[in-house]
């Protein structure tokens, strides 16, 4: 009997740290995946900046790998909410987490629309230098960047200051429209690629709107109550053996 | 210990009703959810080509009923998940569920856009006669509520009707897009009105591209391999009482 109960300890002993393990990998999967998608946005951007075209079609491909480690780190989530018992809290990040990958994914989409725009703008002469865009695209950057380590760390600081910064990327935006209207104004030959432009704006624009639904979830995840004094408490039917 | 045996079976016929009960609630939530999304995009339409900036406030409002549906059905995942043990095929119903709720959530968003840019060009004259618009908004609901049905019935064949569907929207997009160009060439004036047409086409478009979305997160729920095997062969070390 003690003999048994030995056993039975180490074997949890053992399945705890397996599930530390997998969670541990949730996390390290979710900060790669968080890397190439900013790697994603600062690249594109460098293809736009610096003209070059053959940098814009290896962020196309690149998207394809971002989309294989969504699906991993989708099934990951599942292999742990169908094997392990997470607690409520835990339960809470891994549904946060397979909804924060879809929101990463769509990034890494407009980091593609950005490159093929970047592509189209190439083949004609440029309509401006590009001072605002680029500033536009690290700020939208550093937001990936902190909601996903807000989210790692579940620091609901961080992720408040990444809402709080979302304005800095929809006045880039707004502003560049302006200017680019101007453009569009005073030559009809300039509204094509002024609206090019735009696009990239926009989808830089949509890049922090996405940060900042990753950064809501975040506070939502760390503060939400209604679910978080479950798990423990749960009525002992719920278990196959009751 | 027949008694007890009764007893128990009772119990778990009692859970298993609850539980049958609790995921019915689900379905009704979700296919109300998508209700509410369809209605948002008909009527903010109307509000455009009816020019009724009334409806488009309305319909900005009705928003919030839509965000906060969203967060109950949120919370009834988690709280299944908590509770019940999910097969695991209910598990990746589930964790779909709260995927697609997220894209229920943003077309709404969109449709408040909409609502936005529709009172705008309601203080300015008619640029044109709205006739692919609406064409459009319709193909798109028809997408949200048939990628909807699709996820609520495990119907794969519907899912993949809605991706075959895409283009239709996509290229009416396109020619909306085309034909905005021509005004906006053929006088500065129409500049700012035809952008804001632009404006609800791309949402439109994206309406459908959330649709999408849900149709292939339904293909891959339905056939995806990974984890169906798993969950009624868990290890006996991942209960409790193993």
């Amino acid at each position: 009997m003690l003999e048994k109960s030995t056993e039975e300890r180490r074997e949890r002993r053992h399945t705890s740290t397996q599930y530390e393990q997998e969670l541990t990998e949730l996390r390290q999967k979710l900060l790669r995946m968080g890397g190439y998608v900013e790697e994603m946005i600062f690249r594109t951007m460098q293809a736009l900046v610096e003209r070059d075209s053959e940098l814009a079609r290896q962020m196309i491909e690149f998207d394809h790998q971002i989309n294989r480690l969504e699906v991993e780190i989708d099934e990951l989530c599942l292999h742990i909410l169908a094997l392990r018992q997470p607690t409520a809290s835990d339960l809470r990040f891994l549904s946060t987490a397979m909804k924060i990958v879809t929101d990463l994914e769509r990034i890494a989409d407009l980091g593609t629309s950005i490159a093929e725009r970047a592509i189209e703008l190439n083949e004609e002469p440029q309509l401006k230098p590009y001072i605002d865009l680029p500033r536009m695209a690290e700020a939208a950057q550093k937001m990936v960047h902190d909601c996903l380590d807000a989210f790692v760390e579940r620091n609901v600081e961080l992720a408040e200051s990444v809402l709080r910064h979302d304005h800095v990327v929809d006045e880039l935006n707004e502003q560049i429209f302006r200017e680019l209207l101007t453009f569009m104004l005073e030559d009809p030959h300039n509204i094509t690629r002024a609206m090019r432009l735009m696009f990239v704006s926009k989808a830089l624009e949509r890049i922090g709107d996405h940060a900042t639904n990753i950064a809501e979830m975040v506070i939502f995840m760390v503060k939400g109550k209604i679910i978080r004094h479950m798990g423990k408490n749960a009525p002992p039917d719920t278990t196959p053996s009751a």
